[in-house]
């Protein structure tokens, strides 16, 4: 598994000791174009893409140039996906998790109710094959993959009303992305999938009762604190989300070796670049909010234990309907499982005395 | 501190719209070679130190090639700094706190007692001007730094007996490297700072009474639970350990612009690979050594209590008497403590849910 997936990372790399080939052939001169989701207002993950193209045309030389538009700009925010695959645009960035409609198996990559935290992603996909079983599915759309950005943790989201119980949950139109609606469904929810740059109007409006994002940084910027008071945690269906870099299959065929390494080390970079982000300005967003009223809550016991049953019935009916789902969700589940039980050892261990000495 | 941290770890394409030089300039044959602080034994650490010079001969269409040394084929393993520093070599990749002794500074970028955990060390880097603080530090060295891998938090070593209290610290002969031997020893254990491959020979002959270095996988790999019983956890003067790639700065102001950015991305590169292979691995190895026999424990109570405040007496005397730790030691404590009481709202809670429902 391990030997497979470093083949899968540096897929690029694996016959390095070539001889240099020409330059005029191996650096040419290309322009490509990236569609995002976001919005530019959501400075981290938009700006990372920014980085990454400034990264991209650094390492070639100035190259290979790649442009990169907001959600809207040239496609809509949730067809990024799309537009990629039949090569509207040569790449986008994205949540795979907004493809869950055409296939549930999308949402696997990205972030999945009780899935793996943000370190485990990275373990999965760069060291036990991840990115060789995501890349076996996506070239099916005619898409090469890779990860570039992770938010850790995300926060539940803003509720105008407190969560009582789990009937609180019954009707509850809330905005909320991919798998996660399907299993809140089970609980009387009723999700909706909203581009980020349209959640805000519709919860100040009332359309919907609710509306969850990323957490503090992104939150605070779409402002969401200035129409809902309560703030839940933790987000259980976005542990440790990944998103994406989609490369159209037969333009990321075409690129040089050179280019390939990259795409991909400038991706690697993003992926770190973001998390590391968020956790450097997600205290200084929770201050602030917190600040201007925000009041923090954590969904109870009996909602979380509900959602952890709605969630293995979920995994359950769509495991018997769909063979792509069952085969990479079982191995994700051993996965998260075995890295559960190395976790609690050390790391949690290590983070439950610091919790209690330094956070106070 | 976020913009001047992002020019940090950026600083390569500060400025990327620069017109494309003649390829012969920007693109020469260099030959560097690279020493290390690890056997080869040690598959991850040393193994991602050859796939970050396959990476950059990759990026650089073969032009710019690294060689790859374990600990004493050129250069002894605790010598790595002084030999990049002093230009015997180009680079080197090593653990920044076997230079305590010179420096206790130069500790506080790779491990220090209750310190960041792994994503914190790297949000600190990149994203709260941290890699540029260590850059304004090891300029004085003539070394430029870049951080290289993170083994996430460590255990707490091989022990031949059990630790009944605070006083069977009293005269214990401990492996364990850098900044965590001072803090023992007001304790009263006898610190010892020995190079991977020798501790194995020290702990069978009972040169010493424990040894630590890293966690399951590489442990595992040197053997020591061959003559050592009892395993504790966790390493709390380890929580995120950082290796660096640091090069000799005449060498890495002498590069081109290109390939400034491509050591940089595979160093990049490197810093998530490892803790990605540890993660994946130490899960398994740690199954294989329960199964050898090997004895978990938990640090006590008092113990850790004891240790935390040895740690923070040792903080305190050394930051009255060296101007350049103070500085750095001070601006990671406000960082730590903002993160952890960031990190219990969300990660935290995230992981104790998932650790007493998905890991057993």
């Amino acid at each position: 598994m391990t030997k497979l997936s470093r083949r899968g990372i540096l897929s690029a790399v694996a016959a390095s000791a070539v001889a240099s080939p020409a330059v005029a052939q191996s650096m040419p001169n290309l322009k490509w174009r990236m569609t995002t989701s976001w919005p530019k207002s959501l400075d981290l993950t938009y700006g990372v893409c920014e980085e990454l193209a400034k990264y991209v045309a650094e390492l070639t030389d100035g190259r290979f140039q790649i442009q990169v538009f907001a959600g809207g700009e040239i496609v809509p925010p949730l067809a990024a996906t799309d537009a990629t695959s039949n090569g509207t645009v040569e790449m986008c960035h994205t949540a795979t998790y907004y493809n869950y409609g055409k296939d549930p198996t999308w949402a696997l990559f990205c972030a999945i109710p009780f899935g793996l935290n943000a370190r485990m992603q990275n373990a999965w996909m760069y060291d036990a094959g991840g990115m060789d079983v995501m890349n076996e599915f996506t070239r099916k759309f005619n898409i090469h993959s890779l990860a570039g950005g992770n938010t850790g943790c995300q926060m539940g989201g803003w509720f105008r009303n407190e969560l009582k119980d789990v009937a609180s949950l019954k009707g509850l139109k809330f905005r909320v992305g991919g798998f996660a609606g399907t299993v809140l469904a089970k609980l009387g929810v009723v999700p909706q999938q909203i581009p980020a740059s349209d959640i805000y109007p519709a919860l100040e409006r009332g359309t919907i009762d609710a509306a969850e994002w990323v957490g503090p940084h992104d939150d605070e910027k779409l402002g969401f604190y200035k129409v809902a008071k309560f703030y839940y945690t933790p987000g259980w269906w976005e542990g440790g989300t990944v998103l994406h870099y989609l490369t159209n299959l037969d333009k990321w065929e075409s690129l040089p070796r050179n280019y390939k390494a990259a795409l991909t080390a400038a991706a690697a970079f993003a992926n770190s670049l973001l998390i590391a982000r968020f956790d450097s300005q997600n205290p200084i967003a929770l201050k602030r909010l917190l600040a201007n009223g925000t009041q923090l809550r954590s969904f109870s016991p009996a909602i979380m234990s509900a959602c952890l049953k709605a969630a293995n019935d979920v995994y359950a009916e769509t495991s018997a309907q769909n063979a792509d789902f069952k085969k990479v969700w079982d191995n994700i589940k051993a996965f998260r499982n075995m890295e559960y039980e190395w976790w609690q050892v050390a790391e949690f261990n290590y983070d439950n005395f610091m919790v209690r000495t330094a956070a106070r």
